[in-house]
């Protein structure tokens, strides 16, 4: 590595860490870029995962990989733990740490339980392969046991809860219920499958709540007629291994709840004395750098950037992306001495899709879409965002052939352990148990 | 289900498993097919998903997706834990039991360790997916941890030793070091790749010993010339977290020992108080019934059946693939009041791939093939058999891909738990506690 070129070290290969590390290939600087896995997870498609649509390789890609040509970029698998703000060096769980000139944090976000009671233990969340590969392999066997004791069906042993009416809550109960509909339905012939049930939990009213109103009902409309049973404006009260206890007092028996709530930031936010909002974001100044932390920039779900009204931006890939962007523009004027200009967030559009031909699409300048347009637009949004050549093709053939047969291949149950993302490893560094909150 | 019809149990959906419940498809029976996956796996590529060049559901084929159409098959997800003569029946792990007419086990084998000290706690079997998948997890957390910690190098984390020098073994050995040469160098900029070992330890004194000796010294010669290490002739003595020793005394330090050596009957061949053979293989009669059993066929690796000369049958898909078909033919005589015949495999030869443009082939009538020629025949032998258009498709355009780019895409660390296969769960039937040996 060229030691005499400035360090930037990027935490979280993410949507975020990745666009910046690829950023700054051309700026003098050397690029550390950490991630706990050795790949970066296209989140968006990992509910296709889940629901056996696609199979896990295919929406990962290699950090190394992707930095191959680049020999400025170094990759640290690693999970960061915390960051000693006097040696400007972050820790690692293993007791190592790496020096920064510029950080830049980009760790993401994590499942948010909101303190609801039994939701962390009892529930699946969606933000890992891991948690999808788990997550497929649980439904399948609820239905080969269903299929073995059909008294237990009485149990809700068919009873897939998915709990939150955003857009990942929309898609994945799309996608259950037509993998149900398409593949269970054959190839469970002997099991009641009008007793295999798909329920959507929300607290709101409505689902896809920041959409425009035409758009919630053309989904709430859609996800019904798909047989999707809608719970609205009916908040979780509690959750346990046997059932969902809701607000109004409704019980549902289930041994399957998806929790897609919400999120938080990651657990890291929470250990480096710097002010948080709620969620966990860490606030940050309109350049995205750390108040009094000037060598410090924050991108991407863990930043509490903000529009010109105030108000906090979506917690979303294009944000993530666009900050990205914006801070290898800023890690270069500074290091030409310039001042750092504010970050504007450019709003494109927001799309989530219900189910085949059935998608909705805000687009900028008020444009609207619903219906197999949509569709199509997400399918080829998703399709060319994804990293990789390889990846895109394999996405597109599985696709193509779920498409066309109407067939879900990857049904396969594997014994995975996934390895929760909301806690972090336990910390080494007497340093940080006292985290002094200087601000020099 | 049609009750009227008899009923043939098929314990396993290996290659013997699966060919017979669909050779039974005319026949006027019904089938059930158990198994403890949900798929059937190609197990002859195994290798290339622990070596990152296939992803897992490429060479998995879900069981029920086959016989969707097929209602006279119906599957079972479960583990067989023994067999209630006296009733008639296959006990299931959950206290299920199924009735039977006719009785095939299939169940395969699993992994011998031959009772070396270390062997079953300290190395990797390869016989799962799961396996597979942890197996590669594992290699690319050395390369990692390799990265952060060069200084740990010497303590073996890049040596990878390959006990076993059957076609498995020269096949993983050879694919681990194309690996190694075309991906690692140059994601691990950093490492000193001189210093990343393949080791390939044999008792005997060569590796493919079935094979003609020609072969056999190409094989030798490819490894060698490819970076292979071999230790022929020196059988392992013991295994450690640390270490392999063999009998020589000579000490190879690493973390990652891989276990082709052989196999041996599923235990469940243990409980069935019937004759066994060395390595636990069924005994059954010419026509693969089990003597003094009428009803029951053994099939595939878990059957010692024997040629004209009696010696045993090896192995291998070929031998479980021909005995399915011969048994769906005898029970279908057996339905008609004929006598049964005798089972005749036919060998029509045998392969097994180096690298890339080294193979070697053994066939009928004595033609023996090495080279580009060997191995485009080896990849179109095992394209056509894998079970699945889209499987095909799939493993093709992966190969066409890693041949073309010399890249290994699915080189993702999965947090993984294999379950142990050579392992039963405990057994919770009084009856099987003193099985009775009743040959009525």
């Amino acid at each position: 590595m060229a030691q005499d070129r400035p360090r930037v070290v990027i935490v979280g290969a993410g949507f975020g860490g990745l666009t910046l590390a690829r950023a700054l290939r051309r700026a003098p600087v050397e690029v550390v870029l950490i991630d706990r896995q050795n790949y970066h997870t296209f989140q968006p498609l990992l509910y296709q995962v889940a629901t056996a649509g696609l199979e896990p390789e295919e929406i990962a890609h290699a950090v190394r990989g992707i930095f191959q040509k680049r020999r400025s970029v170094r990759f640290v698998m690693g999970t960061v733990v915390g960051v000693d703000w006097n040696a400007s060096a972050v820790l690692l769980d293993d007791g190592d740490r790496i020096a920064f000139d510029y950080l830049v944090l980009a760790a993401g976000a994590v499942t948010n339980y909101f303190g609801i009671e039994g939701a962390a233990e009892c529930t699946f969340p969606l933000k890992t392969l891991e948690d999808a590969i788990a997550l497929r392999s649980h439904i399948i066997r609820q239905f080969e046991e269903a299929d073995r004791h059909p008294e237990r069906i009485r149990e809700g042993l068919l009873n897939i809860v998915v709990v939150g009416g955003g857009p990942t809550g929309v898609e994945m109960a799309g996608a259950l219920v037509e993998w149900f509909e398409l593949v269970f339905r054959k190839d469970y012939p002997h099991l009641p499958m009008n007793r295999a049930r798909v329920l959507l939990v929300e607290a709101l009213d409505t689902v896809l709540a920041p959409y425009d109103e035409r758009l919630q009902q053309y989904a709430r409309q859609q996800l019904r007629q798909r047989g999707v049973e809608l719970h609205l404006g009916d908040p979780v009260a509690r959750v346990t291994p046997e059932a969902v206890y809701l607000q109004s007092g409704e019980r549902i028996p289930t041994r399957t709840v998806i929790w897609a709530a919400g999120v938080r930031a990651c657990p890291l936010a929470d250990r480096l004395g710097l002010p948080q909002t709620r969620g966990g974001r860490i606030e940050v100044a309109a350049d995205l750098r750390v108040p009094c932390r000037p060598n410090v920039f924050v991108i991407g779900d863990l930043a509490a950037s903000r529009d010109e009204t105030g108000r906090l931006h979506p917690q979303m890939a294009p944000v993530a992306i666009q900050g990205a962007r914006h801070v290898a523009r800023q890690i270069q004027r500074l290091l030409r001495g310039q001042e750092t200009e504010p970050f504007r967030y450019r709003h494109r559009g927001s799309m989530a899709t219900i189910g085949r031909h059935a998608a909705v699409a805000e687009l900028k300048g008020g444009v609207r879409l619903t219906g197999p347009l949509a569709w199509f637009a997400w399918l080829a949004l998703h399709l060319v965002q994804l990293i990789g050549f390889r990846n895109r093709l394999q996405v597109l053939i599985n696709w193509a052939w779920n498409y066309f047969t109407y067939d879900r291949s990857a049904r396969l149950i594997f014994h995975i352990q996934p390895i929760s993302v909301n806690e972090l490893p336990e910390i080494k560094y007497a340093e940080l148990e006292n985290p002094e909150h200087d601000t020099s």
